[in-house]
């Protein structure tokens, strides 16, 4: 029955969450004889409209998981069941494991159109198996962060929180999409899971329900207040400056309760923004802050910070939690190098580029980003540092690579001053950042 | 180091898996002594602009996991971690446990804007603990197959594969979505244990990369067929019309191999589809399908089968797996009753319902619906059968109801055609179907 089966994925059963042709693919190699070295890319051709960058994000975590991919007895035994594969290729399955090389960007990077977020090299019939949970782990965090990242730009230094679990598409997005907010420099979660799981701030508040079961308004707020000192309360179950005005009578009546700020939740909220600073500022609670939520996206909070809205944080759930402008990026994994030569599909309309690959950033004197340079691996570029990192080498993880992971968000908030200010506006279009190729892989690219 | 935190969440993290509020609220109510009964219900106050209605799924197994949700060792010591919480209390959360009653309409029915698709009694720190995951869980299958099943409405009959795992939303999304994609009525999914777990054929093809690495086209169809008797083989990696004419000629050369179908996954799918049939039947393969994919989305799918495309069959992915055009819905859960009087929040602008609910589907004599009344939960109407039916009981999931969610598939399939066709199309718009308040609940209804 479908209604009981778990919730749960088991790190057993991870190799199975695949496409089907991988593994028939694979069967195939593997009958053939085809253990030559591949290269695949992962990039993406084109960004979304609503997208100026991408943040590379869950690179160094996916790669970590699937550089201990296996197939277990369990897994091996439901492929069994299929009819698809035979007893001896099960059997060489059984010993599968991923001995390859993999590149990746460090995660927090900004990213554009054609640059690859990773690269795979292996025998084919390794480099084929981790497409499709490569790209799913790796386009989650990369679509959440690069939304979360606007909301961030947008809220100018104040502080933003996630409250989206509840509206995240399932479990996994709930909690590691936590992960992707910590590298867009978000500053707290309302999520418990993914809070303590990804190091990020706790933040809660109350709930209308907790004022409507009280059915007394004022009694509610006295009652949370002192069980929370310092907390926040939710003002508009009711009349949203009503509610205020309870805030600063139960501010006077009891001191000691240290209200810290209190919470918008719908309406117009840069006019109750003001009024309730107003009611607030004349009751002498300058030092209570006004938190706003209620379905914001970036492009509304850029409007109220705008219109001067005197707002001092944000909790932004739905639209962010599932970057409703930009769900999916057109994210892919195509090879590019199959034993030792370029290989490449000429797909009409698009540029392709074939063969293993290696990005560069130019900066100027001051530090300013003026240009990438996506060039052939080997190819002598002077353009500073190349991006593409070796994390996984012959099977094993570079354990200092992996430290690139945790200073992701030191890495956002450093390099987005740098881009060009065209780079950073949250209006659709696109920017003149440039992205040129290398003389050498200029030479290989066709634009078919 | 969050780069190597797990990926899974097992079963006893999942209580943890809630905003913050929920337990700082529930610590509360336990600690003011508010153990009265709550109602809450789960609806949403609008459909998005491109639904003409939802489809509730995931309803029963929510339920079943949420009804033996328990505290375990591990989550009380990450919450007592946090400082916020007094000992006293997580000792009686480590017996916390759900006594309350579910109702819920069953996996796979049609549901329009205000229509609760569960209710939830209990103690209020029960019924409270339950919101963020039981929404979690419930939006991803609903919009989910919401999506999924407009697709396979616009194929008219025609088989409809999920091809969607890698750019899904995370691992729970990529496994729990094909639950949904099998309540929508989809033929098939690549997905290996999406399909093994969730009870839907698999299906494969072949990727480009395999005819890359094989250099030459014809030899690698040559080899794949060989590997797979009756399979399909995808045409586009060069130029289409040229990979079908190899196709053809390696079905003369090699008449046993019985290729199934062809695969177009890119250019002008019509016209190409139309160029492949006439390749395909001019050699006499008549029985040859023709499958396409290619970024397809049920308005595309529409538009080719009404410009008479001869398409067999859709592999679906991108659109179709994040639900590109309406990834979310405003799904709430609102305090609806307490301690048996009536609670609302007076929202401006919306329609505000109190109390307990149920919901009828009136029809007339043929079986074709007229309309949905919803009412109270006791009101007598005289309206045919109630859809809400009581899933857990004093906190026990009654087994008859659990099988509910395995008739979903057929469910759907018996529901939509007794809809007017004003509800299945396709354009964005709302139809007229009318959603009528019985006496007892408009009485009680506020339109702030």
């Amino acid at each position: 029955m479908t209604s009981t089966a778990p919730l749960q994925v088991a790190e057993g059963e991870l190799a199975l969450l695949t496409d089907l042709y991988q593994l028939t693919m694979t069967q195939a190699y593997w009958k053939e004889a085809m253990h030559e070295r591949a290269t695949f890319s992962l990039f993406f051709r084109r960004l979304p409209p609503t997208r100026r960058f991408m943040l590379a994000c869950g690179q160094q975590h996916a790669a970590a998981l699937l550089s201990r991919l296996r197939f277990g007895d369990d897994a091996l035994a439901r492929l069994s069941g299929t009819g698809l594969f035979d007893p001896d290729f099960l059997d060489w399955l059984s010993t599968w494991r991923f001995e390859g090389d993999i590149w990746t960007l460090p995660e927090g990077t900004p990213v554009f159109a054609n640059e690859p977020l990773m690269e795979v090299e292996a025998p084919i019939a390794q480099a084929q198996l981790l497409e499709s949970l490569m790209m799913n782990l790796v386009q989650l965090e990369t679509v959440l962060a690069s939304k979360a990242v606007r909301v961030v730009m947008a809220a100018r230094g104040r502080p933003v929180v996630d409250f989206g679990m509840r509206r995240m598409h399932g479990v996994d997005a709930a909690v590691r999409g936590v992960r992707a907010y910590r590298t867009a420099g978000l500053a707290g979660t309302s999520n418990v899971l993914g809070g303590l799981r990804h190091d990020l701030a706790l933040n809660g508040t109350m709930a209308h329900s907790y004022i409507l079961a009280h059915g007394n308004e004022r009694e509610a707020f006295r009652a949370f207040a002192r069980h929370y000192p310092g907390t926040t309360l939710l003002v508009d179950t009711h009349d949203t400056l009503e509610g205020v005005q309870k805030v600063v009578e139960l501010m006077r009546e009891e001191p000691g309760l240290g209200v810290k700020a209190i919470r918008l939740d719908s309406g117009d909220l840069g006019e109750l923004a003001r009024g309730s600073r107003r009611l607030l500022d004349d009751a002498g609670h300058e030092e209570v802050k006004i938190v706003a939520s209620s379905g914001l996206d970036e492009m509304q909070i850029d409007t109220l910070l705008e219109d001067g809205a005197p707002i001092d944080a944000f909790g932004v759930g739905t639209q962010m939690g599932v970057s409703a402008d930009a769900p999916v990026i057109d994210l892919s994994y195509k090879l590019v190098e199959y034993a030792g030569e370029p290989r490449v599909k000429h797909s009409p309309g698009k540029i392709n580029l074939p063969c293993r690959k290696q990005l560069y950033r130019r900066q100027d004197d001051r530090g300013r980003y003026l240009g990438d340079i996506l060039a052939l691996r080997d190819e002598p570029v002077d353009a500073g540092e190349p991006l593409l990192r070796p994390l996984v080498q012959a099977g094993r993880l570079v354990e200092a690579e992996m430290a690139l992971a945790d200073d992701a968000r030191e890495r956002v908030a450093d390099a987005l001053p740098r881009f060009p200010e065209d780079v950073r506006r949250l209006e659709a279009g696109e920017s003149d950042y440039p992205v040129t190729l290398s003389p050498g892989l200029e030479r290989l690219a066709s634009r078919a």
